[in-house]
């Protein structure tokens, strides 16, 4: 493809996009393909010779499209958002065209130091303390992750080699690992036990309570200290969450503290719990001065390490998490793996940051662009209209559903543009598995409905629906047909 | 930013990358900007309004060019490439645009199908025995992971824990993995010593020799071995390589699988070892049989899992990591976390692959895309066209150093567009140190031309100058000059 053919090839992809946007509406959410669909549609073999790219194109929406579930859609109210935007699409194109493993400084020294930057503006806006500055007082700084899972993992391998020498990496390290253990509770997200098998260390789940709103407690967590301590474990790790996947809860930070100065070494010595506070979605509405206020976000200067990840529900496309650490040198001590070839100057002499020392992989993309573009575009005040306005329909609709309380019952929320709900009960002491049986029979007649999409959870042995209303495109009227349709079929469900 | 200001900013975007391309030779290849140059360009707060798109796009000239050290400039010798093409820029293009977590199946259905087709395809083109297809005799396939680092740190962890039971994840595993080794040679990739340090397993180097091509060999790992066994070690993981980093050479697959079956459990029995092939850069050379057949590619039918990276030196821009596993259940064995939400009929169906399970983070991007776009393009022969294209000129520099004996020593290659030399001795038995100091000195004085941008590495205590030319603008002409700087700068240290 020359430079011609790129330009005709990519002006039409431009346009192809534009009518993608404008005309999502009109699409199902969620695809309906059959497993196995595209096998059919493909050649087995790839072809010997190349082919035009008038034929490749049009596969696109004969192939491809069938089979996307699409989550810039109104209609989308799964899981969390993940985000994509027109300044956002523009910083990946930039970035795939300056595409190189930039894991040194030297490797492009405006992918490490746009990073450092916008990571900066990004703290910033987030009202997050100044230990999380790279200008900070301790050494902080914030790196772009992957995934919110990639970023628990390299805190809790930093957390768990934070106090080994190079010396001791074998046998003193083996015996103390065996006794290590990291914390989560039962909503926290997956990514942390995930972590916890890969590094292979222990790994114990607080249960949280509906009573306490399903946040980890200053009771909670010292229970579960004491008796990790009683088995002779060492608790090194902490996986706090502003914002669960199942129901947006946020643990109290302040019991938290509390409740490790009680029975944890302090901060900076030996023994002490590393803890990291997994925002990967709520952290975006920290852009909004009175969530910082509530959520008490000024209390993680604390904590060890914080992230959130921008291609939720910040407008940036996936992938872009950001993460946020105290000091960077524990990073860079459990990561830092040195070969002949990485040899410069600049790394030499101690004057930059690598990257590749903060995280697992060595190369990265230049995923900054993409960030500073979005930041620019819409400005802080930008970012805070929208997340007030997403926030918002959440609590419309909450209201709404709140307002046919023969029909529904809120779980949870509306906390964060979530709102958890099942039906209600269709008689004063119904047994749970006929709620439950309803609640899901209306949860899958909505989503066959095909225009809308919600998933589910389970608290306590109580089936759930979960509705999001952090989509970009989302706007009230989208969220009134939501409702429309679910009274429509929660009034169906209940006759029948 | 609306439909229209996309389109204007999209177009402009596109002329300007394609600007870039067509003069990236006028370009200084190392960008030359002093550490923090970008901080003072920039202001310390993000703007609290949006800015319009004109004064955005205007600073990716006037303040991050400066920064771009350029992977695609016809001068870059460093490393290895990292790969960008149009076809596959307009594949990130489309995927940015369909942005989501596509984390299971039914998070969009032709994510995880095109993966599936397009891995089978590559595996088929790079000739991998049939057991690294999902349509394989053994439960095989492919997935994207980001990076070569992730793809050796996935293989461990699933290689660690492959003989392990849920029950018995904690008291027996901790013992047990205290006593295991992953093993590697002196020249394999930082990443695998990296998995090892994250997994907290134990790590041996074997050293691998000059007499020995730089392999591992039979004798050299049947020695390792049984050292291992010696200190009451269990080896559980051998990270081989197809084209080191520093020399690009190929370990004895052949002597390896014979070195494990004196010294190791068999294949599928508790005790064997794990054989990872890393072939990140060179393994892109297998599209070309007869690369294949001098590799002995086939006998990785005997090994475990293999990865290459598209995106080094096969056309597709970074980040595109294929890993090749014989069996796809090690990976879900060790890697499936459930979580309530993550519920849905096609995966609990188990119909579906769900590539979640097969990767460390959770959410994923639609990187199958430029895959596919990238091998339609140009199809086989277009890839293999481009191998040869770049070997050959890998040939003729390498003729040319050998031509000027006077001036210069080739210390291995030219093997995979990989040449690494080092400055003739300038006298018969000159030391050591004064032969390394005017390497380095050539080594210096060429980089400082910013024409070309080498990299060095150290073998045995001999500094040496690695020359790679598989940039896909590299032509004939950009290495004749590549040789003629060589040459004249070569001369003048050797005169000084």
């Amino acid at each position: 493809m020359d430079s011609q053919g790129f330009r005709e090839a990519a002006n039409a992809t431009i346009d192809e996009i534009i009518t993608y946007f404008d005309t999502l509406a009109t699409r199902n959410v969620v695809s309906a393909v059959e497993p196995g669909y595209l096998r059919k549609l493909l050649p087995s073999e790839p072809p010997q010779d190349g082919e035009p790219w008038a034929d490749i194109q049009k596969d696109i929406e004969a192939k491809i499209m069938p089979g996307i579930t699409h989550w810039s859609h109104p209609g989308f109210h799964a899981f969390f958002p993940c985000a994509t935007s027109y300044p956002s699409i523009l910083g990946e194109l930039y970035s795939s065209a300056l595409s190189g493993a930039c894991f040194n400084w030297i490797c492009s020294p405006a992918v490490t130091e746009l990073e450092t930057v916008v990571l900066d503006w990004l703290a910033k806006t987030l009202g997050l303390p100044a230990c999380f500055l790279s200008t900070g007082p301790t050494r902080g700084g914030g790196v772009i992750q992957g995934s919110a899972s990639e970023a628990v993992l390299t805190a809790m391998v930093a957390a768990r080699d934070k106090e080994l020498s190079e010396e001791e990496r074998e046998e003193r390290v083996m015996v103390k690992r065996s006794r290590m253990v990291a914390l989560a509770t039962t909503l926290t997200h997956s990514s942390a036990k995930k972590a916890a098998l890969i590094l292979g260390v222990r790994f114990r789940a607080v249960r949280v309570r509906e009573e306490d709103g399903y946040a980890l407690t200053r009771e909670r967590l010292a229970e579960a200290l004491a008796e990790c301590r009683a088995q002779g474990l060492e608790p090194f790790f902490l996986a706090a969450t502003l914002g669960t996947t199942d129901v947006c809860s946020v643990d109290d930070f302040d019991g938290i503290s509390r409740a490790l100065a009680e029975h944890a070494a302090p901060p900076g010595q030996p023994g002490e719990v590393w803890v990291h506070v997994d925002a990967a979605y709520a952290g975006a509405a920290l852009v909004c001065p009175e969530v910082q206020e509530a959520t008490k976000i000024a209390l993680i200067s604390r904590f060890h390490s914080f992230d959130m990840n921008m291609h939720k529900w910040l407008l940036v496309n996936f992938d872009a998490s950001c993460f946020f650490v105290r000091n960077r040198d524990w990073l860079v001590q459990a990561l830092s793996v040195n070969q002949a070839v990485y040899g410069n100057k600049a790394s030499d002499g101690g004057l930059v940051t690598d990257y590749r020392e903060w995280q697992i992989p060595l190369g990265r993309r230049f995923r900054s662009l993409k960030i500073w573009f979005v930041m620019r575009s819409y400005g802080v005040k930008g970012l805070q209209e929208y997340i007030r306005r997403t926030i918002k329909m959440g609590e419309d609709l909450a209201e709404s559903l709140r307002s046919r309380s023969d029909l529904f019952e809120i779980v949870t929320g509306p906390k964060f543009a979530l709102t958890v709900f099942r039906l209600a009960a269709k008689s004063e002491g119904a047994p749970l598995e006929e709620r439950n049986a309803l609640t899901r029979a209306l949860y899958e007649k909505v989503n066959a409905t095909g225009k809308i999409w919600l998933t589910s959870t389970e608290l306590d042995g109580r089936f759930a629906i979960r509705l999001m209303t952090g989509v970009r495109t989302t706007e009230k009227e989208h969220v009134d047909t939501a409702v429309k349709t679910l009274v429509e079929i929660a009034e169906e469900v209940m006759k029948g």
